[in-house]
């Protein structure tokens, strides 16, 4: 296997049924990537490591999920330049308005894009990140743009009525 | 003046002292970039012209804000497959929340890569998107890097008491 | 069967069963109308078609219902003069409180008739659209006050107690 | 003057400045309009009156706007055919969500098409009133188009930078 | 059975789950009332009727339970000077928030005595009945203060560990 | 002076220029009453010792008003049958919100009439409680029917339009 | 067994199987502690006994859970020195975002320290009393670095994909 | 001056209006405290290195404060076993709702305790800090008691009436 572009890298295994929809998407595309549980709270170190391992190893984006008090993709972003993708984990409360305010609300100096909470916006992260390196990569590029047109040929002209 | 790389584009004239904080950070840093009034709701042709013209142009990566049922970086993001970083503008009834939640809410298949409300989120857009551009370009990640540490440095140990 | 003077457009065959109550009150009062998935962000060009033909075609009203970052009825309602009510679709994460501002929150200029979120509100955008048309089609207005008679004589004096 | 088709009707005197933008629509665009304060809370029976005879007197369409604990929209939908536009006027403590939800979130069976919170919304109900009438008004429909295609035309290319 | 003095009213048969809490404290406690549907948007005039009788039929106070664009207390307390205590019905999407802005939010002049979402706010308001109808009836005062002594009495020490 | 039939009590001096709206209100409708900072956080034994009182001294009704983590009705409400109506006051960060879900979300078992945020609800609870009063009271209800139809004259036909 | 160091006390039964996960902590890493129901609203005299012999019991920390209008762990810190730790119990219609603000937003003079609201909440209350007493308490201490270690030795390096 | 037993630390100098209140506590009641800003996503080693010294150092707690995406307090929690206390600073657009959720929703296995937003939270975090000390030391506990209860005497009996 290639050596992963992209890192995917979550809190804990209970946000894997959320990110896997990431993966989903990059193994439909083509793009390299890992698989990593980082806990900001439980395994800061890790995080650090990660983070700063992530330029040199040659990740190009990261796509971080996390919920409630969400501080991993906004700690990854302030320990690396490589661009940091935030999902919002639906937590259970608070259905993951606290995630997403966790990771959109970063100060000026930092930033996270932040997808929509929940699958939907972990299979965008990675959406958005083969979206970034097919602006220099043609053949990606004509992938991506073979799956949108298949997305969109996919809507019927009408719904179906039971 | 070289081929603008970034798109900032905006629903207004009024959005502008938010997003002239995207134009601040690109030109302290080097970036190529334009900027355009694009309305989804005044002016959707446009929209769809300069979507359809952004990756052709060579642009890789478009900032658009828009405030309250802002609905211009995912309509710029259903036509164009260059990325698109949306920054939520503060609106005056519901401080920027509609904008939030109309920016980053995206539907599975369309990403927008969603900033901070208000001008935090448009500097960090910028930011994003430089950090996506210094994955292939050396140069500009020694310049990132250099801004990142004096952003760093800059923070001063303690605080001033008054 | 006769030319349809409303549209019921949707994002997706998932926002049916919510639109559905739409087209039982039109079928309950005799209006004719059409159904058509137009997904704002998979099939943009749909949008535009759909919006622009509006008028030609005869339609009265468009009911356009969307979830989350809801901008199928805002876009129709930016591309044709043709009325455009909207129904916001309840949410996995958000319970629709998303969907609603994304729909109700339009800049002036361009304005979407809301209704609530969920089925009642698309049966509410068909009542709308039937008083509508109503204000010039005595025999419909005659129809409408009679299904209202019937609604009001339908509300029992006391509760069923079990 | 000619018979009002329109009635802009309001809460109390405070609401004003929020319904003014309805006024200045309807006379840009030449449609005949009347304005009233009914108070749901101190008025109520005036609010029946007013809704009773808005179709015998010819009536096409009821601008309604409220704040707070907002009952007159739907009140006016309850009592009379004629379609009722709501518009969530700005509240002091909760910025107008309150006035949205109580506006927006009717039951079936009532509908009550909802605008933005705020003057935007009333400049948007105006708007909206005459799109219904421009249904089956070609002079109206003209000047509707004119209008929105002046709106289009005045969105510069470029946002001014001082 | 004697007079009733207090009114348990809804705006539909669905909201008896909840008002039920209502009649259940007023049976204990051996207060007369009656049970009505009356529906603000359904049944206006009949709102309007129960209303205007009330005060002469002898109610002390009214008990009103609705959901969604709740309008029903609010519409009763500003027909008659009978006391109205609102309950908010717990709604589909939003889980009573609009119930509850729209029935507390009340303009000045008009006033609403709200209790908390759901059956809890329903038994509560009738409590709050019974505390007003005992400060002018001591036999009833004592039968709450032995009812709320029962309660506190029924407040275990330790919670039961399983 | 008669003695007081309804307490007016407030958190701290900060509050008075919301609670002294419910007394301008029982002025003029010729209430007596008495004013009291009572806090329930720094003086919670004068709270204690305040409710213990209220029913033996002749208090009819207490007027309650705090803000944030608002305590003081609920817990009033606690420890005397006597009604107790809330008044939350607007707070700095969330406006008011949190005073007023601290004060209406009451279990099951221990009400409190809530009114709206700020001094439209101090004004309310004094309305709400002269309505309690005039259920026994013929010369009161009189003089609350002539307030209420003054304020229901003063509304004007139309809008001054400046 | 010894002196309880730690009360856990909470509104209802209904609220141990949250507070049950302070228990867990508390026993896992040996401090001795007590478990009460307390309500703020039923049993307010408990809630004034309970406080006032807390230090001179020898309590170190009281954890205090409790939902909707949570009035329980103000009230405690309002009548103690003794540190007391705030859990906000998941509510049925706003999912503890009303237990939260009751409990957080304390005024100034009067602190409660809130954790999450649900059981993650709880069992963190434990640690965070844990922590405090460890900071005068090698062995103690020794025994949460050993907790946090192995808490952190769990976390596994990547997700298993199923 | 003493070795410092609080550690308050913030996210940049704007915060230093917040903060501060907590400094002034700690100055009325003797515990010595030192002030540092410490950005989590500006210099997190800054943010690593302060807590992995705070237990050596001899900290008995710290006090973090920051705004929106507020990650500092969390993260130090992540660090040190030393208590640490969060202030959820006021921001701009959601007036600290970002923050409190950011800060307060941590997920099992690492506590912050938090308090309210702002300045109040502030003055409250060194009030919390000082009963956490007080616990172990009968002369910090006299003061505090003392400090308490010139707080209950300062409050009035009754409001002043301008």
């Amino acid at each position: 296997m290639s050596k992963p572009l992209i890192g995917i890298v979550m809190g804990s295994q209970s946000d894997w049924p959320t990110m896997e929809e990431a993966a989903k998407i990059l193994d439909a595309l083509g793009v390299a990537y890992e698989t990593r549980i980082v806990s900001a709270h439980r395994t800061p170190d890790r995080l650090f490591d990660y983070a700063e391992t992530a330029a040199p190893r040659g990740l190009r984006a990261i796509i971080a999920g996390a919920g409630g008090a969400a501080h991993l993709p906004g700690m990854l972003a302030a320990k690396t330049r490589v661009p940091v993708l935030g999902v919002p984990v639906q937590s259970k409360a608070l259905s993951g308005l606290d995630s997403l305010l966790s990771i959109v609300q970063m100060p000026k100096g930092i930033p996270v894009g932040t997808l929509a909470i929940g699958p939907a916006g972990a299979a965008n992260a990675a959406l958005f990140a083969v979206a970034m390196l097919a602006t220099t990569d043609n053949a990606l590029a004509g992938r991506l743009d073979a799956w949108r047109a298949a997305q969109s040929d996919a809507v019927a002209e009408e719904p179906k009525r039971d």
